[in-house]
């Protein structure tokens, strides 16, 4: 059975990439931080409950050994990787003037250098094989430098370049690697607890489903390879950007 | 019934597009020249005889008049409009002294005012409604003004801003605009008599395949409205670019 | 002497334009409509009276006639067309239901068709020679299609996209190309009259000098080729972009 | 008298800037790793030399103790910091499976982190006073992922977002920051031994001159704050891009 890794679980997001893909008939492979690991295995469990199949891999992203670890337990144990989500952020907003090394260092590991580690991972195992799919979430900074978003819009940037260059190397070996830019609100607890006007805006469909933006990175891996996305936007009818 | 009008069904995609909609349960209203209006009753039957709805709309797209009529014809006797797709390119390549003033404007008239002409018909019918899909194809040229493409590269990335313009006002309307950037030879006639080794690329799904191409296109209409995409590129896996 | 010509003379930008390249030794052939041709001698004057050399050249630089007329003139009674301007701007925001065809085109063969005709003849002068510069004024909406901007910001986008064309093509044949994105409210009596503080923010150079502006025309044409810019944005210091 | 901070004076373009600034009338505070402490020296002796200011700073731009440090001496022993620019490059090639963790995140420190340390203690000096100006220097892969440059496209277009980040947030408060988009081969020790026909192309100009580089430096800090650039390209005449 081919394995589905998603690294970076934790939100919303992440699971619903996991249910979407292990409807597929893949194994979700969920990834988040062993301080979580019992919301990771919730995840797993609840794929599991509705007949696919799913395993918790708690695991530092930003730690070469774990995510080598990891990918080498997956092919083990579960199946040949067929697909790899990155999929965490971190977000933050400072003044440059107040933006601490620590913080500024610690965005790009969480949010480039994990993706990094993650896409030599499935490289490694995908491209002597001639297949697979490696996808990338960015979001509007991943485009743009706003005020107070040196850290984060940098980080992802760069996680966008790496999506690039990978694409342009892998390509012609077979593997399809896709960046997806994210641009609104999700429907996570973090914004429904600080969306002025939460209920009203989900209700108009004003907020990005998660479901919605999974079924877009399931798209993205059966695109037959004829024509292939290296690029594609998401966001709310209502946006305005 | 609703209606998908194509706009410059005169080649393989085009055609394909037209079939991927009827084949989803709308009524393909496909469009080119009168002077070409023999093919396209052709296509038309083709999908009739493939037990789906088609009717042949010969109309020079850049005539306003004409494009008025054929959408006021096709919402009177064929259904409302629930997808307009523009797909009339006119690539050309001259040195920038031997460009003539006809063949800049020409290319213009048939790559942008079209899709002018056919954006605003389709907005003017699917605003009232809430609801409808207008796609526009964009090139390579429509991101990068190469040598020689001065004509070329100008009509799309006009045809670009219309279609951002066009979804920044009409998102919040409901009616959802994308474009699509095909980057790569497509399977025509005019490629297969081009192309130094046509049939060894197709076996290995070098060339784009104008029904992956097409599926793209249903794709988006399907989008649910909390995560629409605005703009995606298409290209075969081996390309480098 | 050399000749610099400046086609759209007719605002406070292609007026300083103007008088900065007659301060650098070139005699300023400025042009605009035949309608204003008295404001366009004034302009002339004007230069002529601060001892540098000018001539006015009404035309409607539309017409692929009277831009010939222009140039040929030029070369022929002024000297070498050693620098080529263009500034014609035609800002409209429409909804994209009320857009004409008449007003899309419009601002089309205002804003991109002039510009063609003034390149093409600046590069049939310029390239036997292996020298000149050729110089496109652009803005905001050269790179994005907001709102209300189908006409405009398509226009704008296919001059860009002309000035890149041209760049790639004439770069090696000796001849700079260059393009130069305007972001903000510039001193001119249209925005005299508009800007709700202007005289506050004037004070503050929270608006663009039209000197400012010319400045960056001269030092481009100035570049050595070793180290030639194809793009450069200008915009006031508190601009939030 | 006022200091412009150079960091990563260690070739021949930082060095040219330095000369160019110091010719302003600045005191040229140059600096590049301690294990090149004596080429530094020679620099700044060279300045000197010429009539003009200028002093060596060896310090890892790497290490945040440093950079502050050097910020705080240059402006307690030389005076106010009027520009600081960013010169460090870390161009390299790896196949992505091939690419260490060591490479990836060295490369980011070098070209990125080291950015971020200088423009925030450039900012934190300059922000209370309302002036000055902070330069990046940017590559063609600051705008695009290439094959195998995930690394250092990566740490470039971080830097170019810090660069935009920095100049949204602090043109309001009076400092100008801009990012200059290197694109060509330089006239530097290194291009000179592996350029195939280094003199024949340099004799065309053909090769980007630091000279020239640096002049496009000054510009951009003498630009009057009504017109300011943020992001300006520089590529030799024949350069196709």
């Amino acid at each position: 059975m081919g394995a589905a890794v998603i690294i970076g679980a934790g939100d919303a997001t992440g699971g619903a990439i996991a249910r979407a893909f292990a409807a597929q008939g893949l194994s979700a492979c969920v990834n988040r931080r062993a301080r979580n690991a019992d919301a990771l295995e919730t995840l797993a469990q609840s794929i599991r409950d509705a007949g696919h199949q799913a395993r918790a891999f708690p695991a530092d992203a930003r730690i070469e050994e774990e995510m080598i670890a990891l990918f080498d337990t997956v092919e083990a144990e579960v199946g040949p990787v067929e697909v790899a989500v990155f999929n965490i952020g971190a977000n933050v907003n400072f003044p440059i003037r107040d933006m601490t090394t620590r913080v500024y260092s610690k965005v790009w590991e969480m949010a480039c250098l994990s993706g990094f580690l993650m896409g030599r991972e499935a490289a490694r195992r995908m491209v002597p094989r001639g297949s697979g799919t490696i996808l990338f979430t960015g979001a509007t900074a991943s485009l743009r430098g706003g005020k107070g978003f040196a850290a984060f819009s940098g980080a992802k940037a760069a996680l966008r370049m790496l999506a690039q260059s990978m694409a342009r190397e892998l390509g012609p070996e077979g593997v399809h690697v896709a960046h997806v830019v994210i641009d609104g609100a999700i429907d996570t607890d973090f914004i429904r607890q600080r969306h002025p006007d939460f209920d009203a805006a989900k209700a108009k469909d004003l907020i990005l489903s998660p479901e919605a933006i999974a079924a877009n990175y399931v798209m993205l891996h059966n695109q037959p390879r004829s024509a292939w996305t290296h690029e594609l936007d998401l966001r709310p009818w209502g946006e305005t950007w």
